[in-house]
């Protein structure tokens, strides 16, 4: 955390976070967006690539994630209907989110690895 | 994101992302850490603190965190029995992941007061 220098610079950091975390949190909404980044993907697409979702719960967070500016859906009106999830330049915004998620659990990782080295030789 | 040059550092950043909602996602457990910053807490000031979790989840939570090193449980032998919980040195390696969720959060925030004040307007 930057260095926090009063009650309200730690309320709005605290804030912050929780914003964060209704926005971006829960089991899904990051998930989906990492399976965009390797490109542009239809419904069934993404529900094959996110192990365990069902249909409805990816419906409703496909539906938030589009209402908060982080993917849009295009439609390709030909025969049959195309619709297809894409990123937006907004989502981008995350990045600092998801390399400290990504340093973290590649750090985790290791440490459990060692634990597990260390146990395995006593 | 870091500059990723190959296939092997792209799986390497991903399995981090994984690693880390696996430990850490979820509705609650960033919460839960952040309540027990402002110090040590028993089981009813948590549940308190944390607008929404019923017991049986919050019980689920912690033993999980503090399988994952997070969290220990301090047991004071008096009477009646306190049991309180704290915040383990390792948590504070989730201090660049809370900042960065702070920081996106206090811009994401800004963004939609701005976004407001211009539909307003017109």
């Amino acid at each position: 955390m930057k260095q926090i220098h009063s009650k309200e610079e730690c309320t709005r950091a605290l804030t912050g976070i929780g914003d964060a975390l209704y926005v971006i949190g829960g089991k899904w909404k990051l998930r989906i967006l990492i399976a965009l980044r390797s490109g542009n993907k239809r419904f069934n697409e993404l529900q094959r690539t996110i192990t365990g979702i069902s249909a409805r719960v990816l419906s409703h967070e496909l539906k938030e994630l589009e209402m908060n500016g982080f993917i849009k859906r295009n439609i390709y009106t030909q025969t049959p209907v195309i619709v297809e999830y894409e990123l937006t330049p907004y989502s981008e915004t995350l990045n600092e989110v998801l390399s400290a998620l990504s340093n973290w659990g590649v750090m985790h990782r290791e440490k459990i690895r060692k634990e597990r080295t260390v146990a395995e030789a006593v």
